[in-house]
Formats: C-alpha cells, sequence, structure tokens
C-alpha cells in the first residue's frame, strides 16, 4: 500500500532557502507573526495529523467508493472523523480572514498543507478544498448578511461547500448554462435545474452543505454575460444561524470514475430550490474567476501532491526491491540506470514543481497584503501568469509520475494492493477538472501572453536572466538554460504576432508551447535550488540536489527546443482537413 | 461507452499500399493462395465477428471482473460464449502449421485479427492469446507424443494455455525462480512451488488448461541456466486423449488490478502437480524465448489495438460534441485547434505504428517460411531489431493515448460509463507484462544494436536512406527524416562504443534511445504512407494522409533530438547518488 511521509525538510529548503518565505513575516504587517520558524512548525504540526489520520483513509477510500441511496450519499469509512479532526484542528481555515473565524496566515502556509494533504488523500482533500473555495467566493461578493450567515460556518468546516457551475450540455462552454433563477419577491430566488460533476454535492459529514451556483435570470441574455451567483444552502439557515427547513434540492445520482472514489461527485438536482444572489446580477461569471482562479492553484497543488506521493513511494520501493544484479553489482533495483532515470525524473519533477507551486503561493500573499501598491501590482503580474503554469504542470506530471511509478513497481505497479496504480487514477481528474490543461494553454496564450503589452512574461524572461549573471561553475546549468529562454522569448513573440492574424496557429500551438514555459521555469528553479543548497549542511542533500539538476539540465530541459519548434510548425492543412475526413 | 469499428479501410491501405503483402503469396509457396484478395476477405470477416460478438463484451468485463471461489473462477458475462464462438470459427488457429489442425495462414494475418480483437476487447484477447503462445512453445520444443497430445486441441482452442514464469520474487529477474521440479521415475516430474501473475490461469470456458512451468531440477545450477521448461495439465490427459484426473495444481487467489479486469490473473499452486519436460535439461529459457519474442510482438499489437480504439472514439466523440464555437464559428469540438491537435497526434502515432507492427509481422513470416535462407537471414536481422520497438513504443503509445482520450472527452472522459478511461487503465499492464519496457530498451541497447557487428541497425538506416532519394515535392518530410537518421546513427554509434566502457551511459539513455528510434520508425512510415497515398481514389483519404503527416512531421519527430541528446548526457553524479540520498 502506498504510504506518505511529509517531505518536510525539503518544504522547509524550498520556503527558507530558495524562496526566503521571511519576506512575508518583514514586509506584511499582518503576517508579522508569520516568521518561517513559525510557519515551519504549523508544517510540522499539519503533517503529523496528515501522516496519521489522513493518509490512512487512501486505500480504503478508493476501495469503497462513495454509495447513493434513495438521494442520501455515504462516504467512505473514515472519511468523517477525518473531516471532523482536521477541520476542528483548524487546518480549513488558515488562511481565510479573521473577521470570519479564520486565522489570518499566509495563503503560502495553506497551499503547503494542502499539498501534504493531497499527497495523503486527494479524493478526501476534496471536501476541505471546495468550502474553502465557496467561503472565498462568498467572502468576495456576497452582502455582508451573507457573509455573517455562512463564513463562520464555512471558515471552521462545520458547514460544507459546493460549486455548481457544469451541466450536461455546459462543460467548458460555461455560457450554455441553462438553469433558472426566478426572483420570489422577497428578496430570494427561485433555482431550478440541473447540475452535473458536483464534488461533495451531498453526504452527511457537515450539518449543512451551501452550494454556490451559477444560474440565469428570467430576463438576462444568453451566454455567460447572463449569468448570476447564487448561494443555495440545503438547510435554510434560521434566524439563530442554525440549519432549518431541507431546500428543494437533492443529489440525483453519484459518478462512476476512474478515480479519486472518495469523492462524491453528484448529479444534483435543483426543484425550486430558495438561493440568494451573491454580487451584481449578470456578473456571475466574474464572481466565480475569483473562486476559479484561485482553484485552478489549489488544483495545481492537488498535482504537486500526488507527484510527491508517486515519487517517494517509488524510491522506497526501488531501495527495498532486488531483481538481478545492476552493473554495480548490487542487487536493489534503485541501482539499475534506468530505475534510476526514472526516479530521477520523478524528484526532478516533483522538486522542481515545488518552488513553481510555492512561489506562486507567495505572490498571492503579496499581491493581496503587501502594503506597496507597485510590489502588489508586480506580484499579481505573478500569478496571472504562473496559474495556468501551476495548474497544467503539476497536474500533467501528477499523470505521468503516477505511470512511472508503476513502472518502477513493474507487475505489481498493476496490482491495486501497491496503491500507486491509485496516483495514476486518481491524479487524471486533475487534468480536467477547473479548466482542461488545453483551457489553460489557451488562457496562457491568449490572455496573459497579451495582458499590458507582453508585460507578464517579460518579467519572466527579466528574473531568469537576472539569475544568469552566475557564477562560472554554474554554466552547464546557465548556458542551457538561456538558450531556453531566448528561444522562449522568440516563440512568445512569434506568438503574440500571430495571434492577431491566424489564431489558429497559436491554438495548435498552446499546449506545446505552455509545456516549454513550464520546462523553462523548472530549470531556473534548479538553478535557484542548487545555489541556495551549496550552503547546505548535509552534504547527501547537496549531491541529491546536484545530480538531480544535472538530470534535469541534461535529460528534461532540453525538449524545450522540440516543443518550441512546433509553434512555427505549418497548420494549414491541419486546419483545413474536414472533420468527416478524420 | 467506447465502441468498435474495424479500420479495414486503413488496414488494407498499409497491407497492400505500403507494405506489398502480395509478396507473401508470390514469394512463399506455402501461402501461394494467401493472396491479398484472400488475406483481406478473411479480414473482413473477422472484423464482423471481432465488432458484433466481442466487442459488446468490453465493457461488461471491466465492469464484472474476475472472481474466485474455493479455486474456481468465474469470468465476466459473455466470455465463454465468445471464446467459443471465437476459437470454434478458427481465429486462433490461422497461422498454426496445419500439421496440427491449424490453417497454415500468414502470422501477419494473424497479427491484423488480433490488432482488432485487442481493440475490441483486450481483456479478453488473452485468452486465446496465452493458448496461441502455450502453442507456440510446445511446438518449437516438445516431442512429438507431446505435440500430439496437446497440439491439436490447443490449436482449436478446445483447450487453453498459460504461461507460468514469475514468482513473487522473480520478476524481471527470471533466473530467481525457485519452483522444484522433481523427476517421478516415469518420465514424468512432480511440480512443486507458487507462481504468480499467471494470466488465463484457471477458468471453465475450456475443458482443460495446459500449463507452460519454468522450473528446475534438484541437481540443476541456480540461475537462468538451471531453469527447464515442463507442460503440466489442469487435468491430465487420458491414452484416448481426453481430459482425465485433475492434477495437483490451482489458483490460490486472483489479482485486482488496475485494469484487464476480465482477463483472470491467477497465483498459482503447484503441489506436486505432474509435468512432463519439454525441451532439454537448463535450456528453459531458451525454450521460453521462442515464445517470448512472438509474445512481445503481440503484445505490441495489443497496444496498437488499444491506440486504434482511443483514436477512433475520440474522433468520433469530438466530432458529435459541441462545446462554445472554435475560432472558425463551429460549435463541434474537433474543430478547436487544440483538440485537433490531440486527434492528430492520436492518428498519427496509431497510423505510424500499424506500419511498424505490419512490416514486423510480414518480417516473420519471410524470416520462417521465404525459401531463400539469404532473405530469411535479413528477415530474421529486421525482426530482432524490430521486437522491442513494437512491444515499447505500440504500449507506451496506448497509455499515452488512452491519456488523450479522456482529455478529449473533458470531465465526461473521467467517467466510467464513457469507456474511454478504461483504456488508460487497460494499457498500462502492456507496458509491464513481456518484459518491462525499460527491459525492451535494454535488449535494444544492449543486445540489438550489438548483434552481427551493428549489422542490425544498418539495415535500418540504409533502407531509410533509400527511401531518402525522393522527388522534391517530398522535401518536407525528407529534409528532417534525413536529419533524424543521421543523428540516430551518431547516436548508435556512441552507444555501441560507450556500453564497452561504461555500460552506465547507455543504461541511462535507452529509453529515450529507443523512444527516438521509433519515432525515426514512424518517419519513414510516414513518408511511405503520403507516397502510396498519392494514388489513392478518395481525395478525402489522401488528404489526411498529408495532413497527418504534416503533423508528425513538424510536431513529434522534432523529439528525436531533444531524446538523442541525452544519449551523451553526463551519468557521473546520477551514478554515484547513494540510494539514502534520493
Amino acid at each position: 500500500m502506498a504510504t506518505y511521509q511529509a517531505p518536510t525538510r525539503e518544504i522547509g529548503f524550498v520556503l527558507n532557502d530558495v524562496l526566503g518565505v521571511g519576506r512575508l513575516a518583514k514586509d506584511i504587517p499582518a503576517f508579522a507573526e508569520a516568521t518561517p520558524d513559525m510557519l515551519l512548525g504549523l508544517v510540522d504540526e499539519a503533517a503529523k495529523l496528515i501522516e496519521g489520520q489522513i493518509a490512512p483513509t487512501n486505500h480504503v477510500g478508493d476501495a469503497q467508493g462513495c454509495k447513493i441511496k434513495d438521494g442520501n450519499v455515504t462516504v467512505p469509512e473514515g472519511f468523517a472523523q477525518a473531516y471532523k479532526m482536521y477541520s476542528e484542528a483548524g487546518w480549513m481555515s488558515l488562511c481565510n480572514t479573521t473577521e470570519y473565524d479564520g486565522q489570518g496566515l499566509p495563503y503560502t502556509l495553506a497551499k503547503v498543507v494542502e499539498e501534504m494533504l493531497a499527497s495523503a488523500n486527494v479524493a478526501f482533500s476534496l471536501y476541505p478544498g471546495l468550502t474553502i473555495g465557496c467561503f472565498e467566493a462568498i467572502y468576495a461578493n456576497a452582502t455582508d448578511q451573507i457573509k455573517q450567515t455562512y463564513l463562520p460556518k464555512l471558515s471552521t468546516g462545520q458547514w460544507s461547500g459546493t460549486m455548481c457551475i457544469t451541466e450536461s450540455h455546459a462543460g467548458s462552454d460555461v455560457g450554455a448554462a441553462k438553469t433558472k433563477a426566478t426572483p420570489n419577491g422577497d428578496g430570494s430566488y427561485s433555482i431550478e435545474g440541473g447540475k452535473i460533476f458536483i464534488t461533495s454535492g451531498e453526504h452527511t459529514m457537515t450539518e449543512n452543505i451551501i452550494h454556490f451556483v451559477l444560474a440565469r435570470l428570467p430576463d438576462s441574455p444568453p451566454g455567460v454575460r447572463g449569468l448570476s451567483t447564487f448561494v443555495v444552502p440545503k438547510f435554510i439557515p434560521k434566524a439563530d444561524g442554525t440549519p432549518g427547513e431541507r431546500n428543494k434540492l437533492h443529489a440525483a445520482n453519484i459518478e462512476h470514475k476512474m478515480g479519486i472514489n472518495g469523492s462524491c461527485t453528484c448529479v444534483m438536482q435543483f426543484d425550486g430550490a430558495q438561493g440568494w444572489m451573491v454580487g451584481e446580477r449578470d456578473t456571475g461569471i466574474q464572481n466565480m474567476f475569483v473562486m476559479m482562479n484561485l482553484a485552478r492553484i489549489l488544483v495545481g497543488f492537488q498535482g504537486l501532491g500526488q507527484c510527491e506521493l508517486a515519487t517517494q513511494n517509488a524510491i522506497r520501493y526501488a531501495i527495498d526491491r532486488k531483481q538481478g544484479k545492476a552493473f554495480n553489482g548490487k542487487p536493489e533495483i534503485i541501482e539499475h540506470p534506468d530505475v534510476r532515470r526514472m526516479l530521477l525524473q520523478m524528484k526532478a519533477t516533483t522538486e522542481g514543481a515545488r518552488v513553481l507551486g510555492y512561489e506562486t503561493a507567495m505572490y498571492v500573499d503579496l499581491s493581496h497584503h503587501h502594503p506597496d501598491a507597485a510590489v502588489r501590482e508586480v506580484a499579481q503580474d505573478w500569478v496571472e501568469l504562473n496559474t495556468p503554469l501551476v495548474k497544467a504542470f503539476c497536474t500533467d506530471s501528477a499523470v505521468e509520475l503516477g505511470s512511472l511509478a508503476i513502472q518502477v513497481y513493474g507487475g505489481h505497479g498493476f496490482i491495486t494492493e501497491h496503491g500507486v496504480e491509485q496516483i495514476a487514477r486518481d491524479s487524471k481528474i486533475l487534468c480536467l477538472y477547473e479548466g482542461t490543461n488545453g483551457i489553460q494553454a489557451m488562457d496562457l496564450v491568449r490572455r496573459k501572453l497579451m495582458m499590458h503589452n507582453g508585460r507578464l512574461p517579460q518579467r519572466f524572461f527579466a528574473a531568469v536572466r537576472k539569475e544568469l549573471n552566475a557564477d562560472a561553475p554554474l554554466g552547464w546549468i546557465t548556458r542551457p538554460l538561456g538558450r531556453a529562454v531566448d528561444e522562449l522569448e522568440s516563440a512568445t513573440q512569434f506568438l503574440i504576432e500571430s495571434f492577431k492574424t491566424s489564431p489558429d496557429t497559436a491554438g495548435f500551438a498552446a499546449v506545446d508551447y505552455q509545456r516549454a514555459f513550464c520546462l523553462t521555469y523548472l530549470g531556473w528553479n534548479w538553478l535557484r535550488m542548487v545555489k541556495a543548497a551549496a550552503s547546505h549542511p548535509d552534504e547527501g542533500f547537496r549531491k541529491a540536489k546536484h545530480a538531480t539538476a544535472e538530470f534535469f539540465i541534461g535529460r528534461m530541459l532540453p525538449q524545450v527546443h522540440a516543443l518550441l519548434g512546433t509553434v512555427r510548425a505549418p497548420t494549414e492543412s491541419l486546419v483545413e482537413l474536414d472533420a468527416a475526413n478524420f
């Protein structure tokens, strides 16, 4: 069975030595107490709970799955208790505002904890995850009265939350949503329609479930500009704040899925359920995007967590398992070069992605809380740029590393009881929800590259180049990284120009370009990690960082050139091919 | 639910127009009647049965799986009937020798049928597949008496077969096997030991099951050189050839797996079971390899079948599904460039891999049956070279295309009922069994490149270059393909040399090199397909071939250079890193 040990040494290294997380406490008055020591102390505390109480629910959650009977959903054994412990210990409200029973700690800390939670049980992590998303969406847009009613209960996890966006005919095309909201005349609305793929849509782990629903007013226009958002509770809160009458909504079914079986994915039916508008009418899509952008980063962290789980289990297995003899005469399969290749690819990906993820999270904190508006603006640029990168790269990597872990285990990896095949299955959803990874690439190419006259990617190129003025001994990293950045910049310029005249060209190249961008970003991360590790007291740690960097630079970074080669590849015949001739 | 339509037009195009399958009937007397018309007529017949009777069992087989109770294994509904129809119609014995109730048709035809069967239900395909493997192993090595007893029944499928190789501590390291064979004094042996991962190890679809078992005599040396092979029937045949007494062996358990749930993967226990030696003592590993090499090609065809299944379902879904509007204003998702990119990658891979697979199968026929020894030798070289390529590329591609199919379906792809997530799950085993794909790469680099002073890869380089003397209009293919071949040859030379002094370097590069080799091979295939399609009467078919070739050459072939770049990348720090520091 897959087991999990929180990589706290690595987490501390990235936060402290690579990214200088001390900046948060120094620069942001509200975080004055969130010193590196305090943050890492909390990471250790969370790690204990997550390793001890959450990780053991992972395999059983997969095996049992969720069940529905007469509209009632049963979650796997141990989930309710784990949810209770996790929420009561305050881990769900880490970065929620203190105004509403949150702890006002950095978002960065919350994401580190989310990574660990997602390693331990990604299916379980969705129950807190959606609740936090619902909190954020209501907090950003709702009236004080609605905030007072819902936020404290969501913050503590006493109530849980959902996001009701997708309909069967309206997946990536959110604007096609048909769910109706009719004014009741008393300030509330009557919600009618069906939603699918509703994570945590129904269960009895919490005394109430708060649905954040996208719906259309009778006189609103079609498309995304006619959608509004509503808070629709399972039980309508009474005047004293406790759950009252059952609302007219129910789970019509749950889905059978490839993975995340412990997460109930519901078909929700709203039959004139009472709801209250959140934000202005017809601004639903903007309200959703407040939450959606943070949700995309969260999904990236789920991917990172699964990358870590795959990597550490594959390493442990390869150290234990003996088969034949390697060239050096040793019997453990970790001594075989091809097994080592897989493990180093997993390490290079996971550790590099962690820097990308944590850096993005720190920029979220800076963009929200830094006293200097100019710093906030720069930070916000990075958040915008990095969001699709974190989401797509960490999740694609999770599937890839899940598959590699199986390969390291050999035939045993295909057997359920060993637990690594679950990683490959659980991770695939991460590439799909909160915008498929293809949609992330279009967000990068169509929106992020274009914003503020191309300012976002320019910040990235400048930051990497600044780091390239390095000591000569690191030329083995800085030279190939410099070439990658140069070619990435050239491709970026080409895409920005060509998008105006030939959007199909950019469309065909978007995913390859996105991956090339991420690999270049990881090259930068590896340069920074090697520099930071130079003064690390543990020689083994320094050697591992050096070897993994060498692996990345020699064997993964070169893909950038092959990927960017596609940006200028011809598209005419690809575009013109009739669907019938495929 | 995933559905299957046999790609008979494409099969005919590859066999006739690209590879000139007519050569088999012309050059090989035994195949004089196996003209292209006859072969394609049989493909059509097989396609009808497979589409109509086998494909419908795929989803139910996954959902029900196999069950064991008191040593008795139940297979999913419909499997027994499908097996009966398939074997009674003679599809299992297509290329078996006519000496033993086979039909003496080309191996190439049998593999085309296997591809279709593996598309329809890869889990089911293992029941016939292992039976054919068992037939081949006995046919190659056994005494006439054993052949007479077992081969006719295996040929018709009346009895089924297994391969009992793996033990829990002896996976890739076959030589560690501990199962014992003690002489009974009457010419038979008493087999004792446990085997795992035994496909089709126990079921009641056939009246007998014939196990081909690797075991060690009491006085044999340790390691692979002390293993012998035995035929061990579930029921010991009586003098009249019918099944008699139950042998002392049973299924102790079945595995729960990531996929191929319809295939029973058994833990087999031999408790003094009576068996008969096949081949000379201590030559078991050679006897196994007769079967293993053909089994590796078969697994490649299973991968090809799954590639086809993923591709055609994704295309159909993308033509049907409407979401938003593409740049050209059309609502079907196939019009979105990024969806089109995925579909073209799937087509480029599947159609290119099919040429690789069919060409390899034709070389098997030529190597076995051509009257000219020189032709047989050349053909055998190709079979040796291509075996790891077919096995690894087609199966890695199946997992990749299964994952891409899910991506094309979006969130719906993650839902079991749509059927494409099953492809990603079923396919993963193909990368593991019959030698993991890493082992294929080591076979390529350590054995195949070295054989006959490097003659095998030289044949490949010469064959591709011969085709490069092409008309100028195809310069867009021949120029990049020429560069790929040049670099592949240079990397090959480097690997052959470096293997002698630094085997770890070759070990680290083997998988990347193998993939680069395969992509170059596919480049050659796409050149040949474009040439062959030039005279095709259907304009849509010509356009599709052109666009798909353009996609492959512009967007996939360039990976060759990134992959081969790793061949010379440094390995010192990677090799020296202590396992404890990973």
